[in-house]
């Protein structure tokens, strides 16, 4: 603790971001990244915004970035508020709807930048448990205080709530703002989007670091009417007017266009994803059915944390969590099948050789 | 406004950066851009980070930038901390440092964001007068409740306050932050960074915009001692991990590293501010002694307003601030030579045909 430091400096407690290692040998199953390279638009579209005045500002609106979002989904421009990644839209979105005397709820086990946002602004928060099953309950969701926020699919779990269950939350929350955080929507079904004209108090946030393979780039975008849109747009333009660079605004706009590679590389994940589904469960696993680009799994013998240890000896990282109801619980992103390929031979070594694998009783 | 809208949302007065036109053929010397490219070294930088993984997430810590910078300034990283663009920077400042119930300092005539910062996270501020000739007396400064936030050289007046009268105010708030906005130091002398190892309450915010011709890219900085930068990091991952994108730090790195290039074209626009300067005032202007990439004149014949307007109509963009002590003061950004021959040229051809150039009198 420093005497300079603020309030806000004092309480917080930053997010933990999954392991970012250098090492270009390992396997890299830990943070939901797309295995697959964006388009190859985006790159001839990148040389292309490189010849053309980086020593300028970018665009302060991204009025070509909204449009070609908006024209995705058949909405207005007006409809569309782009911010560096889906992390800085939600940051803005908890400034310009939640507030500082009523309490907020979110799932228990859901993204755990939300309490972190919470704790920043000072918004009150119930976290709402889950069913055993890691399902919801949408009355419990139901006449807020303060506002809803439901990452959908749910992330770590990978779980997806069905649109009627969305719209009911919705309906049920008419004076408050209701968030669903779309990051994984594009490898399940329909996106809440197609409610945004019935509901003005529906925003739907969405990123292109999974599903348009732009994690390095940084664009996240929100989709609602327009008053919340303008909402989002006054805090942006009183807190950092440039905030995407020209090369991600470039890149952005390329893979939003390329559709037809963004459904083919869309396809072969979610192939790959129900094939590891099915091979973790001939080993045992207890796989939770996903809707996203990873899997939530869990083995009646082995400890997950021993698990990811050892993974992570032999060159594979996924991601665990410290947190008593996941605790034996493994997040695993779905790559290649050339990378589940070299995933499951490198499991598999490790149950045949017993490795120090505790069991699930000496790990707790 | 809308029933959804937060008190934040409500009370904001957002920023209004100045015009981005889209017409190539505009001549822009309204937002104190470099007309120089970044080094060549920055475009190759950024071929290489194009062909690495661009669908992993970037580094959240920018361990490389903030080690290069360091070098530049012989410090340790610790004392480093990178944000998305300057203003990035001033948000999490003045989130981490000032506070919702002490009043800060800046000056009256200084850059427009820092009243929106306060506006937006609710910290109250005086604006302390500057002079006739806008300098400032630095025991306005001393004492301050809240901390001091001061551009160095100031904008839009382009006038440098000696590093004694820096070093002043420092010591005559030794229980607040005072934060020396340097966006345009590296036009002028010596930067207050050569006094973050005696002080713990300074803070030096620089940018790669202007000196280093990356407007386009986003990347800001801060430098000061590890417990401040240290808040500037808590301050961050509570807000958005992933900041700056692979390109943008690659862009930057090569930046920061090809001191010569930075040499050359910074004493370039030096040369030409200078050889500007004498030109307006052959032609009756008052400019006051810039130590930025960019002059503030005024003419005693014509109204600023008018000849803004003049020179819009020719092609030429230059800034014009509607506030009552600047109303007669034009912000003219350096370019390369042929520029500002070119506005000599238009500036020239507007007095000598009595165009419609309101007299300062006819025109308030």
């Amino acid at each position: 603790m420093n005497r300079f430091w603020s309030d806000a400096v004092k309480r917080s407690t930053p997010y933990v971001p999954g392991e970012q290692l250098n090492d270009p040998t390992i396997i890299k199953l830990n943070t939901n990244e797309n295995p697959y390279p964006p388009s190859p638009k985006v790159k001839e579209a990148i040389y292309r915004a490189l010849e053309n005045k980086l020593n300028h500002y970018p665009t302060p609106t991204a009025e070509n970035l909204r449009e070609k979002i908006a024209n995705f989904y058949h909405l207005n421009k007006e409809n569309v508020f782009i911010g560096n990644g889906s992390d800085e839209v939600l940051a803005f979105s908890f400034m310009a709807f939640f507030l500082p005397e009523k309490k907020i709820r979110f799932p228990a086990i859901s993204y755990s930048f939300y309490p972190v946002y919470c704790n920043l602004f000072h918004i009150p928060y119930q976290e709402v448990s889950l069913n055993k099953n890691f399902t919801l309950n949408q009355v419990d969701f139901f006449d807020s205080d303060g506002g809803v926020i439901l990452p959908n699919p749910n992330a770590p779990t990978s779980i997806l709530a069905e649109l009627d269950v969305i719209k009911a939350i919705v309906e049920n929350n008419p004076n408050r703002v209701v968030i669903i955080d779309e990051a994984y929507i594009d490898f399940a079904a329909a996106s809440a989007v197609s409610l945004i004209d019935q509901y003005e108090n529906l925003l739907v946030i969405q990123t292109m670091s999974k599903s348009r393979s732009l994690a390095g780039l940084r664009v996240g975008f929100a989709i609602g009417n327009p008053e919340l849109i303008e909402a989002l747009q006054r805090i942006k333009n009183s807190f950092n007017s440039y905030t995407i660079d020209r090369l991600a605004l470039a890149g952005a706009e390329a893979a939003i266009e390329d559709t037809t590679y963004f459904k083919e590389t869309t396809n072969s994940i979610i192939h790959t994803r129900n094939w590891m589904t099915a091979e973790l469960k001939k080993r045992g696993f207890k796989v939770l059915p996903s809707a996203t680009n990873f899997l939530f799994a869990t083995h009646p013998s082995y400890a997950a944390r021993s698990l990811y240890q050892q993974l992570k000896i032999e060159g594979i990282l996924v991601r665990h969590f410290n947190k008593d109801e996941i605790t034996q619980y493994l997040r695993i992103s779905i790559g290649t099948d050339q990378m589940m390929e070299q995933f499951l031979e490198k499991l598999d070594t490790l149950i045949a050789e017993k490795r120090p694998l505790l069991s699930r009783h000496t790990s707790l």
